[in-house]
């Protein structure tokens, strides 16, 4: 893959990653990837991303099942943040909304409940 | 405005923001913003970002005329990443494509090219 562009992962190894679903557009969440978290998402067709607060390589949907199946990786002009095309199975946010950008800055919840959080995570 | 959502600016005071074409959904840019873009953004209702490079606050499109009109700011779960929802006069890439996402990982060029750059930033 000779042409494959030289992303620029800058002074701390990661670069931002947005993942939108494919097929409605939605902007679901944005994460950071290390070059292991994009050879990962390539090699198994599924989103990764590396956790800043766990400070490791991270698997979307290992634990709730969630995942994100690639369809496209696209990279911008600056070659320093990535866009990840993908199915969503379930819901992409923690909080049990599709999207994590369910609240516009004024606090009005606009974004859609796909499943109850505590039926993922537990309740503890 | 009160219930107004904290965004959390972390350490160096900056949080990325996506810029997404209110009408057709798709990703044009990631930059990012600081308090005082935010605060420029929502009163003017068109996008600022932080030049973190060029250390300055920065309308987009005040050289190129391609301005983002906003539509909704919105926060996500972690109110650490924000998304401007906006009509994007011209094209948002300084390359002259209309979204800066123009490229698979692969190098294959995906993307819409709208103007002309040497037209806008001239050719030297």
């Amino acid at each position: 893959m000779d042409d494959d562009v030289s992303v620029d992962f800058g002074e701390d190894g990661l670069v931002p990653a947005v993942a939108q679903d494919a097929e409605s557009g939605e902007v679901l969440m944005l994460a950071y990837v290390s070059p292991e978290a994009l050879e990962c998402t390539r090699e198994t067709g599924r989103a990764h991303y590396y956790s800043r607060s766990r400070d490791e390589l991270w698997e979307k949907g290992a634990t709730s099942g969630h995942v994100q199946e690639i369809e496209e990786v696209r990279v911008d002009c600056d070659a320093d943040t990535l866009l990840y095309l993908v199915a969503q199975e379930g819901g992409a946010c923690h909080t049990g909304h599709r999207s994590c950008f369910y609240r516009t800055i004024e606090g009005e919840n606009v974004g859609e409940e796909v499943y109850d959080p505590d039926d993922v995570y537990g309740d503890e």
